[in-house]
């Protein structure tokens, strides 16, 4: 069986959105949790395992910064697939502590982003803690005397004997993450071979020069080829210097995909295709 | 004097920024410390504060996100100032306590992003505990009775007794971070009235429609405004909508920006223009 890599502990969202892939999933995965997306990501790069899923975009949070990082430097890593997993945040403490009486919050950093307005409105001056996980949150929480609360998903708080005090409590309710299955770059990588909704394509451009990025998005653009998002990291040589990220949507022509792509690729200092690839929907 | 808001407690790197700034600069402000970024820019807004001054991007991290949304959602805020200055990060630790004893590592989620590499090789097992600041990170390790150490800047060590164990533990060298003074807009306000360097532009685009941001930067390109820097952020309407935030260089002669700005107002859902501002090097 395929082994896959993923962000532990038991009880994140990234467990219970790799466990509902799985089930969706033709070919089965053994899951194996590591604690970090570096090491995830890592362990794929080196062989140790065969994928690896971590999420990379959250609708309210924005980009998951380890893991762009990681793709843009690595040589060796593809994606495989998309998983997009709607997020559901819940409020829970120890059986007995009333909302009222909590004075501390344990969470991730990025449920603590996404639930600022309800922590605001109804925490305005409880301690916010941030934890490596939303399940480390909930051990925590389950080992404090003091009464506390974590953000967490129920899985997390259930398997630490914790109940909910409050109930979806992100703020908006469009709250969805999107994942990546990633695998090795094999020997006879070629992405016009492959077959999927979307394409990912990782350049440095050379920002200096006045006009650089409107002359990468033309080649997409007079090619009709959509493009679904556009993200930037720094390149980490200087401020002002960047790494460019950007899905495409799949043309029904392909070969529109991929001159477009070749052409970029001359208009860029460099220029990573990590191919084509399937979405799939929880 | 004027009050200006500041991110702390004492000793993060925000502090020692905003002190520099202070001392090259004419009007002198008197610093107000808060414990969130957020908070920071609602007591401008409120007009508790005359200023805020809060980081906005860091060379090797990236954009501050919660600085990008608090300004893409306030209508008040403007920026006044732009400020250049480059991050240390020292390892440091109680007296006595040696580099090869240490277990547990506190610091500010951003710094340990910084010196990821170093800790990887250098701590490939001690347990990295994220603390709400470098500050408060320096605090806890000088209260607690472990072998263990903070990533924070010299001052933070300092004013709680702390040495240094390894100076200068960044990755990268090219370690900068981006500062906006911010205020509030004025009744009059009119950008093409004001002198700078850099003009900040953020608005919501069709993302739908493929080509939109192409259409967009086209405005820019063909009038040879240099655009700095792009970055996006999720409009947290769902997944695929977003918010773009465009550094521009002011041009020589000025109307190209204030031409350029107008039609992509007519190309976007919404535009807001955050003036034109002067960049300081510290």
């Amino acid at each position: 069986m395929k082994r896959t890599g993923i962000l532990g502990p038991r009880g994140t969202h990234s467990e219970a959105a790799a466990v509902r892939l799985n089930e969706l999933s033709a070919e089965k995965s053994e899951l194996v949790i590591l604690p970090e997306i570096f090491e995830v990501l890592s362990a794929v790069e080196t062989g140790q395992l065969d994928a690896g899923f971590v999420p990379v975009e959250n609708s309210l949070e924005g980009s998951v910064n380890i893991t762009l990082d990681t793709l843009a430097r690595s040589e060796e890593l593809i994606v495989a697939r998309e998983f997009v997993y709607p997020i559901h945040n819940q409020l829970m403490a120890r059986r007995g502590v009333e909302l009222s009486a909590v004075t501390k919050i344990f969470s991730h950093a990025q449920p603590i982003s996404q639930c600022r307005k309800f922590l605001r409105e109804n925490f305005p001056t409880a301690e916010l803690i941030t934890a490596p996980s939303t399940a480390r949150a909930a051990e925590l929480v389950a080992e404090s005397a003091e009464p506390c609360a974590a953000i967490c998903t129920e899985r997390a708080g259930t398997l630490n004997g914790l109940e909910i005090l409050a109930a979806e409590v992100q703020d908006n309710m469009a709250n969805t993450t999107r994942f990546f299955e990633v695998r090795r770059r094999a020997e006879n990588f070629a992405p016009e071979n492959l077959d999927g909704d979307k394409a990912l394509v990782i350049c440095q451009i050379d920002g200096s020069r006045p006009g650089a990025l409107c002359g990468v998005l033309e080649e997409f653009a007079w090619r009709r080829v959509n493009m679904t998002r556009i993200e930037s990291r720094p390149a980490r040589t200087g401020l002002g210097e960047y790494i460019f990220f950007f899905d495409l949507e799949v043309p029904a022509i392909k070969n529109l995909l991929f001159d477009a792509v070749e052409d970029v690729s001359r208009k860029s200092v460099w220029l990573k295709n990590l191919g084509v690839f399937p979405v799939i929907n929880a």
